[in-house]
C-alpha cells in the first residue's frame, strides 16, 4: 500500500469551511494517505466574484510552496472555480487536482451529462468557462444557482432543503444523469441530497482528493516540459515574492 | 477500508493478455480491492478494426452480466476502442469504465494537450472518435500508430524500443505535456517508457481501475433515470440472448 | 439505364416491419434497382437501448457478408442508429448507407434546421451522438420522442396521430424546416404526415435506398486506402466467425 | 418512373463550360429526368473572387425565376461556391442545391474524411467556409489549390495532369478517404482522376444532378414556414427587379 | 489630429434611412474625420431576405469602387447582414467594416454575453450566420425579432415601444449583459434604449464607425497577400461590369 | 469632441517598459483623450508564466481602485495574457479592454486569419486559450514564440530583426492576412515590423486604448446586470483588502 501526503487548500480563510472539507477528503482516502486542509493566511472570507477569486489566488500558491517545503506528494484546491490551478501545477512537483475539474471529469463516468447546482448566479459563468476548458461544455446541461451566499451553507437552517430542490429540478429540466455540487461549502451534503433525489450527487472535495491519490499511486504528476516547467526566476516586488528573489537580493 | 470486487474485460479472446492486464490493474488497487480479469468465451484474438469490436462487444456484455451474477461492484472494459462501454453502463449495477476514457481524462490533469500511441494506423480513427466524445478534442493532440499489430506486442522483441521512439517523437512534435498508450497490450510498458522519455505515460488499465475503485468509494454509480436505464425486456432471435427472454418462452 | 442490386438490412427480428421497409424502399428506386430488405437471422426483435444495438450489430454484418456473397452493389443499414455503419464499411465492397444519416443529410438540403422525432426517450442520446458524428449538430435542433416503442408502431392505433403531432409540435418548438422520423417503422407514416403537417417530412429508408442508388450510379464506394479496407484476417473463438477463419483450421 | 425536369444553372458566363456541365450531369440521370444547363444572360466569364461571385449572384437568381416560369422541377448551382443558393431557396419552389454541398455530402458516405482540390489558392476560404456551414468541417481535411485559373481547365494540355497529382498528393497528406474535385469545369476529369490515384473522387455536378433528382423523387423540398419563404414583395430600383415590382409601377 | 474621409454605404435604397445613418455615424467621429453617408443607385428599397441581400449587394460594391475613386479611406457597410463585405474588402485599399460585425465584437468587450433585437424572424438565421462567423456564437445568446418590417422603424409610431421591450425581454430571457440593435434603422433609437432598460445597447452604424476610425489611425487594412488581393481581372457580360473589362473592350 | 481619461495599466513593475506602452498608446489617442501609464507597486517584473501573472493581478486590481478614484473613464491591462480583466470589470465603472483581446478583435477586421508572435514558448498556451476564449480560435491561426524574454526587448540588439522574421515567417506558414504582437513590450516594434514584412501588423495596446477610447465615446460600459456587477462586500485577511472591508473593522 502506498504511502503518501496530500494537502488540501481551501482558497477562503473561513476555517470552519475548511474543517468541513478536511472530514469529507479524510473519509474517502486510503490507509496510507495522511491529508491536510489549510486555508491561506491571506484571502477574502469566501469567493463569489472574479475579484475574491483573483485576491485568493497569492494565498492558495503560498500553501503551494508551503506544502512543496513540507513534502506534499500532491494537492486539492478546494473552491469551484479552481482559482490558481495553472500557476499552482507550475510551482508544485506533485500533481494538483481542482474540485471542478474532478468533479466535472468524475460525472462524465457516470452517464451522458450533468448539472450543476451552485451558490450565487453571478458565479455561473464561472463554472460554465471551467466546463468548456475541461472539454465538458456539452457534458454540463446546465449550471443552476441557489442564490445562497457561500458562508449561509454552514449558517442557513434552510440551506441543506434549497440545495436538494436545486439538484431535484436540474435532474429534470437538463435530462441530466447526475449532479455536480457547485461549492465545496457543499461536500458534506452530498450523501443526504444523492439519496433523497435518487441520483448520482457529485462532491468534488472527495472526488478531487482521490484523484489525486490515484494520480500520485500512479506515479503520474503535471508534464514539465513546456507551459507548465517552473516558472523563470526573476524579481517580484513589493510583498508578494515566495517564489522568486526578493528584490534588491540579486548578488 | 472499503471492500470491493472489481472485475476487468479484456474484450479480446488472448488469454495471455489478459493475464498481462490482470497484473497490471493489481498493481495499483488498495489492500481491500479484489480483481479478476477475464477474456469473452466468444470474439477475435485481437481489435484491430471497426467488425474486430462489434464481434467482441456481445462477449464483453455477456462478462458484464456474468460479473453482475457474482457480485461485481465495478467494471473496466480493458480495449482502448471501449467497445460496448454505453451498453454495459445500461446492464451493469455498478459503474463501468473504458480505459480510453479513463486514460483520456488522467491525462487532462496532467497539462494541456496529451498524445496517443498507439498500434495500427487503421485504428486512430476510432481513438479521435472517442477524444470527441468523451470532451478531449482538444486536449487530444494527435494520434500517433506504430503499425505494430496488437499481438505483436507479446512477441516482437523491437515493440518496446518502436513505441518508446513513438512516445518520444509525439511528445515533441505536438508539443504534448504526456502520453497515452492507446492498447492494453501497451500496459505493462508504461512506466520503463515514462523513464525513457522523461515525461508523464499514462496506461489505462491501471488508471480505469482506479476510476473505477474511486466511483465506488465514492459510493457513485451510473445514473439510472434515462438513457442507462436497463434495458426493455424483449425476445431475442438466435443465440444471443443474455439479457433478454430466450424466443419462444414467452408465456 | 444502369442496373444494380441494392440490399436493405433491417437490423430487428421482425420481419413485419421488414416487409414495410422493403415497400417504402422499393417505391422510390429506378427501373434498373432491384432491390432486397431482409432481417438478420439472430438479434433483439426491435432496437430500443445501447444493449439491443450492440447485439444486433453482429446479425448485420452476416447479412452484408451474404449480400458480398450474392453480389449486392450498395447497402442499406435500415434503423435510426446506423448499427454496424462503420463495420460494413470495412466488408462491403459497395457503398453502405444507414438511414440515420441519409435522412440527415438530406434534410440538410431543405433549409437551415431540422427535428428528429423518435420512439423512446431512451434513444434520443444515440440520435443526438449520430448528428454529431455527421456534422448535423447545429443543423438538428432537436431530437423529440413519442414515448411509443419501436413494434406499437405497428400496432397501437393512436401511433399515426401521436407522431403526427409530435412533428408539427417539433416544427414550431424548434424554429425548423423539416421533419426526420427517427425510426424505420415511421417509414410507411412519411408522406401523410407530410400532408397533415405541411412541411418536409424525411424517411430515413427511402432517403438512404435512393442515396446508395445515386453513389452505386456515380461509381462511388467507401475509400479502401485507410481505415475501412478490409479487416485483418485472424481467428474468432466462438460462435462469431463470419469473416475470419475459424479458430483451429489454420493450417 | 418519375418524370421532372432539372435546370442547371452555370454561373459564370462561359457556356463552353456550361456545354461540359450539362454533359456530365445528363450522364447519371434517370431516364424519366429532363435536364437543361444554362448560363445567365449577365455575369463574369469566371468565378475566382468573392467579388466575382457577388457579381454572379443576381443572374443566377434571374435563372431560377426563368426556371420557375418554365415549370423546372429543381435546380443545380453548378459552381463550386454555391452562390446565391439561400436567395435562391426563397425564390425557386422545387429544392435548389450546390455543387459545394452536394459533394461534400455525398462525400461523407464514403469514409471519415474528404479533401478538396480546387483552382486558385484564393479561393480556399470560401471552400472552408462551406465546409463549416455544411456541418463538414471535421470531414473536411484539406483544400487543396492547383493555382489554374478557371477558364484554363479547358485549354491548359497540362492541367489533367496537375490536377491528378494534387489528388493523389491530398489523398496522402490528408488522410483522406476521397477526393472532392473544388471547381465544376472539373466534372469532365472525374472518372479518369478516381482510375488513376484508385481512390473515390467526387464531382459535384453529377452529385448535385442526382441529389436533385432524389429529392424530387421523395416529394421534397425546402421548408417554406420561416427563412426559405418567398421574399417579401418590395420595389426595386434601377436594373435588378426580376422578383419585386418595377420602381414607378406601385399602383 | 489624423484627417480622413469614411464612406458609410447604405446598401438599401431609401435615402430617409441613409440620412439618419449619416446623423448617427457623424455623432461620434473625431474632428478630423469627414463622412458622407450614401445609397447605391440600384437595389431594394429594404434587406429582409437572402434575396433583397443579393440584390444589393452588386449596388454596394459599385459604391465602394466610386469611393475608391474619390479618395476615400475607409468604409461601413451598414446593414445588418454585412452584405459585400468580403467582395468589398477585395476591391477597396482601406478597412470596410460591417456594422454586424463591428455590433457583435463591440458588445464581447462590455461581458460575457449579448443578444440581438432584430426587425423580421426571417432574418433571424442571417444574424446567426454572421455570429458564427465572426466567432461570437456563444457570446451571441440568443436573436430576437420584433416583426417589425425595416422601413416600419419609420414610420409605426410604437416601434420605439416594441423595440424597447424586445430589448428588455432579451436581456432577461437570455441572461444576456448587453443588446446588439440588428438593423441600421434602428440606430437612432440606441441612447433612448439603453436609457430605459438600464443596460448597454449597441448601435452598429456608430460601433463600425468608429471601428474603421480606429483602423485608419492605426495605419491598418485588409491583408491583401491572399485571399483578400485584388480581384483577377476578366470579362463580365451584360450590365455588371464596374471592376473588370467591359466585354468587347478588350483591345 | 469628447474628453476623457484613460488609464493604461502595465501589469508589470517595469517602469522603462510602461514608458514605452504610454508613448505607444499617446500616439493614437485624439486630442480630448487624457491618459496615464502605470506600473502596479507590486508585482512581477515581467509576465512570463500563470504563476507571474496571478501575482500580477493584485496590483492591477489595486490600481484599477486608483483610477476609480481619480476618475478615469475606462481602462487598458497592457499585458497580452490579460491579467485580471473579469475581476477588473466587476470593480470599474468605466469599460476595461486588455491588449490581447483588443488586438485579436482588431486583427478579425483585416482578413479571414491573424497569427501570433510571441516571446516564450510557455506563454503560447495562455495565448490560444484567449483566442478560445474571445471566440477568436478558428481566425487565430497559428501563435509562434521567438524565445526572447520579456525584457530582453528592451536590451537584445537583435530582438527587433528576431521578431520582424518570426513575424514574416508566420504569414507564410499559417496563411494569415495579418500578425498580432504577443506583449506589450513589442508596442514600439509594429510599424517598422509591417512595413519591414508588408502586412498588416496589431500592437495591442494602440488597438486597446483606441478601443477604449471608442467604447466611451459610444457612452459603453461593462453590463452590471449579473456576473459583472460590483463584488459583494466581505473581509478580507491579511495584506490584499484594497475593496472589502479590513477584517477587525466590521462594526
Amino acid at each position: 500500500m502506498i504511502s503518501m501526503f496530500i494537502k488540501v487548500i481551501n482558497p477562503n480563510t473561513t476555517w470552519s469551511m475548511t474543517a468541513t472539507i478536511e472530514a469529507c477528503a479524510r473519509a474517502v482516502t486510503a490507509p496510507g494517505t495522511r491529508l491536510e486542509a489549510v486555508s491561506p493566511r491571506m484571502g477574502p472570507a469566501s469567493i463569489e466574484s472574479h475579484y475574491d477569486e483573483a485576491l485568493a489566488v497569492p494565498g492558495v500558491l503560498a500553501e503551494i510552496l508551503r506544502g512543496e517545503r513540507d513534502g506534499a506528494d500532491g494537492f486539492v484546491i478546494a473552491c469551484f472555480g479552481d482559482p490558481g490551478l495553472d500557476a499552482a501545477r507550475e510551482i508544485a512537483t506533485g500533481p494538483v487536482v481542482g474540485i471542478a475539474e474532478a468533479a466535472m471529469h468524475t460525472a462524465s463516468f457516470l452517464g451522458r451529462g450533468f448539472s450543476v447546482v451552485t451558490t450565487l448566479g453571478r458565479t455561473t459563468g464561472r463554472a460554465r468557462d471551467l466546463a468548456e476548458r475541461y472539454g465538458l461544455r456539452d457534458a454540463c446541461r446546465g449550471v443552476h444557482a441557489c442564490e445562497i451566499p457561500v458562508l449561509a451553507l454552514e449558517t442557513d437552517p434552510d440551506a441543506r432543503k434549497i440545495v436538494t430542490e436545486a439538484c431535484f429540478d436540474a435532474l429534470g429540466s437538463d435530462g441530466s444523469d447526475a449532479v455536480v455540487l457547485g461549492c465545496a461549502g457543499m461536500a458534506d451534503l452530498c450523501a443526504q441530497i444523492s439519496a433523497d433525489i435518487g441520483a448520482p450527487v457529485i462532491d468534488g472535495v472527495a472526488a478531487a482528493t482521490l484523484t489525486v491519490q490515484s494520480l500520485v499511486t500512479l506515479g503520474l504528476t503535471t508534464g514539465k516540459r513546456g507551459e507548465f516547467a517552473a516558472p523563470p526566476v526573476k524579481p517580484y516586488s513589493g510583498l508578494l515574492a515566495p517564489f522568486g528573489r526578493a528584490e534588491g537580493t540579486r548578488g
